[in-house]
């Protein structure tokens, strides 16, 4: 990676820098953003939320808004990701949920006729809101140069929460499916892949600058397990998405075992979990996709210092790639303390050249 | 690995395979058990379990004889290991503790004054029970020259419930004291490794045969947290337990990433997770330790032929080895069909010279 000097680089935006980042061009320090940065951690996310429900909260243009720019100024991130949720879609596909708070699925998928029946709607119809809020921020951001990102849900997640109908530890009701009518999870995973392309078609053209896609559960599966089933998809996905120049972003959560696999997605850049390791990530696969990760969000709960001396660290085992995002392995957490997340952003920025 | 003809190796009893295969020394097939084969997924387990909580099925040396002894005749299994439950020891320490299905801790460790508090009382009076039951288990084997196995968990895991107070996701409060007050989480790792190892070497004077020790949740760390926090607790119980020839075994749940130090960590087995390669494992580290696992558990729900496949390949990819245990990569799932495990063992058996 090359690090060059603030002044040799001229004043780059946070903008530049992050989309400089993701294509691996020089820049003067890493750009920095968190998951779930706009989340229930923060006092002023929490009041923006009271009396609505989380639904109502994705679907409501000015608060989704509101909560997606708090971290800019309330933590210093540098770029903002679209308020939303991965399950926002799907309701429109005809399967209803709700949050508890995690998704549950009214009717789990289990037959051939239920998937069958499942709807791809064109997102602009049926999920209108998603691209105004995208517009608003794109329009709202401008003027300070910080990217927008969207973000969409990978088809094995979202698969494996319509089976299962909820979180769960071993997910044994997909696991059935796929061990036992692999079809049906075929064309599950199918035509939640179609919907995906539109999906974040759909956002590029809004606005969205870069977009991630985030497979939560994928690291369910053990590494010939994912080849069979989840790395198709994301090989799909990257390559039929019109990008418009906007990179795009692979999270897979507990994926240590398959950093190989995702290396061969298609994405520009992988967001890895802690249990990866940064600097062996960069030295493998760093010479064709950027890195963005890793610090477990549990340890934003330390002293500023070893923050700090983290946040040094990550850079440090990065530095071998093209290209380092900072950010946490997985979001950030509702318990995190804000001084925390702003000595993580501050970090980064001590950084600089 | 080496798998000599059947007739060459004389007729192995199964713990000859087994005890020599921990070895690494020459045996005709791979040994075969289950991690938690003895449970809900077997009626007959059910039937002796009616009526009567899991921690009174624990106390009840007939029933929990009887229930470790099922897997052998009901489901093919070449190994017993006692019934029992890692939080075994844990009441007698001085915290209260029951099952909800999962432990659920009264009063979870957060002070330094409860840390102190901790006994480390003689195991063979604080829980003669357990003793009483491997005395048992090893007269009722002796004649089928069945192997067994005692077991502990491991005190990161035991920590992480005990600071918690349950299951988690996140571990947010364990993560809280290892980041914010590091000495108390050093103090009673300290005090929970004295008390495993006692615990191991009162199980191999009673007659256990082979000792695993389950990290569950050592997974949750990254390389260098686990670095610091989790392998030193292996090291320490691996060096100062008083084998008298029997074997350790090292299981980490969700532990991909660490294999390498769990490789360093003076285990004579790695038992691993379907997340891990076995391949990559027994190429790296098979020169020095066994290998054990790792089918996922939800796999047995396939049918046979897919079943006699993955056992196929399992011992392909580990037969770079010194040795190979056949297993799961983690618990059998109460759901678990009955002729899949049964599967499982009979592949294995079929891979004789």
């Amino acid at each position: 990676m090359v690090w060059g000097d603030g002044k040799e680089m001229g004043d780059l935006t946070p903008e530049d820098r992050f989309l400089r980042t993701c294509r691996g061009e020089e820049v003067d320090r890493p750009p920095v953003w968190l998951m779930r940065q706009a989340g229930r951690y923060l006092p002023e996310y929490r009041a923006v939320r009271k009396g609505v429900s989380f639904l109502e909260m994705c679907r409501d243009v000015e608060r989704a808004v509101t909560v997606s720019l708090q971290p800019i100024d309330l933590v210093g991130s540098e770029a903002v990701i679209l308020f939303q949720d991965i399950f926002t879609p799907i309701p429109a596909m005809g399967v209803d949920l709700d949050f508890a708070p995690g998704p549950v699925i009214a009717e789990p998928l289990r037959t051939a006729e239920q998937i069958a029946a499942l709807g791809v709607p064109d997102p602009r119809e049926s999920v209108p809101f998603v691209f105004e809020i995208i517009r608003t921020l794109r329009g709202a951001l401008e003027k300070r140069r910080i990217p927008l990102l969207g973000f969409a849900g990978a088809p094995f997640t979202l698969a494996a929460y319509m089976v299962e109908g909820s979180g769960s530890k071993d997910f044994g009701q997909l696991k059935r499916m796929l061990h036992r009518e692999p079809e049906l999870l075929r064309e599950l995973l199918s035509t939640l892949t179609e919907m995906t392309v539109g999906y974040i078609d759909a956002q590029i053209e809004a606005g969205a600058q870069a977009v991630q896609l985030f497979d939560t559960w994928a690291g369910l599966l053990s590494p010939s397990e994912y080849r069979e089933w989840i790395a198709p998809t994301h090989r799909l996905i990257f390559d039929r998405v019109e990008r418009r120049g906007a990179p795009l972003i692979l999270y897979v959560n507990n994926g240590a075992h398959v950093v190989d696999q995702m290396a061969d997605s298609g994405a520009d850049v992988l967001s890895l979990d802690w249990r990866a390791s940064l600097g062996e990530a960069a030295e493998a696969f760093g010479d064709r996709v950027t890195l963005q990760g890793n610090l477990d969000p549990c340890a934003l709960s330390a002293d500023r210092e070893k923050i700090f001396d983290w946040v040094r660290q990550m850079a440090r085992d990065a530095a071998q790639g093209r290209g380092y995002i900072a950010n946490l392995g997985h979001g950030c957490l509702p318990g995190t303390p804000v001084e925390g997340v702003r000595a993580f952003t501050d970090a980064v920025r001590s950084l600089a050249g």
